[in-house]
């Protein structure tokens, strides 16, 4: 077969199935379709991808990514720099925006800690955090809030853990969001983890 | 959102987003992926997106994938000249490649006939299928075997009963792949059609 499949057809098999989530059948599908598909397609994609390398930077406040030293939020005078909301990664940044209900900066970590893989409070931006909060304070204007925003995972929770323990004192609150039952969602479908985090965290409505 | 969202970043979602089988979602996942990757993964992938249109052509005999005026199975004196595998898409021929069962020549149609969709006998490459045929015969070998390999659908059939009606006389036999139970499958899981076909094509085994 190797000799059937052309070198360029085979390079560009490959550096799609290197891409997570792409299985090496998707990615001939792709290499195909590009192949007949009109040359602006597979020229704007080259050009994108380019772009991106070339022209995005992460913001050097709260390690967004962005096109310039402050991204589009931190640059925003309307957003309230009292209240942050903490992040592993730069899409979960896109999906809070998405909601339209938090109107603060954020700070992305790049990752949570996780022992297993290696990955600890060093190789995230959590100095970075811990500046962040020192500098709001000691400028007599210390945070009102930060939301502790990562994955209601294992290393998720470890994060928020232990971030609260170095926030504490330094900012107004430290807050996590909620765990519970997704709304839509089937209670006799939720594991019984998030069951528990549902009834823990019940409110009164009455 | 759209503010958060800088313009590059936009920009290869959205490529990204117009291949087939690829959500915004995963295009959502595919960019930030690369913004974080090693420089190298994105560029590699931009300059073999650019070579692929660039360096590859249609094979001017067969019409499969070709880095040259004719593919690599064509230019292969090993194979077998006389017996030819009708198929759709160039990703066929690779399929079939990978059981090395055939060693004939190909033939690919770029797709099926399928008059809902409006693409009749001339949009495809059946013309110069023919003319191949016609050319064996007139120079005194005669292809020995056409074997009809379009896909079992509504549009891959009407396509090989349209050739097989063409090519009668033309060629030594033409051929049809079988249709039945797949390998492994499970027969209460196989669809009635193809059960029937499965009965059809029944051989005697003692």
């Amino acid at each position: 077969m190797s000799t059937v499949l052309i070198e360029p057809v085979a390079r560009l098999i490959e550096a799609f199935a290197r891409l997570p989530g792409i299985g090496p059948k998707t990615a001939q599908r792709l290499t195909y379709h590009l192949l007949r598909a009109p040359d602006a397609e597979a020229r704007s994609l080259a050009v994108a991808l380019i772009a991106v390398r070339d022209e995005v930077v992460f913001c050097e406040r709260c390690f967004n990514i962005s096109d310039a030293p402050l991204c589009p939020i931190c640059r925003d005078p309307a957003r309230d720099a009292s209240r942050l909301c903490v992040v592993e990664e730069p899409l979960d940044v896109l999906a809070l925006e998405r909601t339209a209900e938090f109107r603060g900066l954020y700070h992305v970590l790049h990752g949570a800690i996780s022992p297993i893989d290696g990955i600890g409070p060093e190789r995230l931006k959590i100095r970075e955090l811990l500046e962040r909060a020192d500098h709001a304070a000691r400028d007599g204007e210390p945070l009102a809030e930060v939301i502790l925003a990562t994955n209601p995972t294992l290393e998720g929770e470890a994060t928020a853990m232990y971030l609260a323990e170095r926030l504490d004192g330094v900012a107004g609150s430290v807050t996590r969001i909620a765990r519970g039952l997704p709304v839509g969602g089937d209670l006799e479908d939720a594991d019984e983890v998030t069951l528990i985090r549902a009834l823990q965290g019940r409110r009164s409505i009455a």
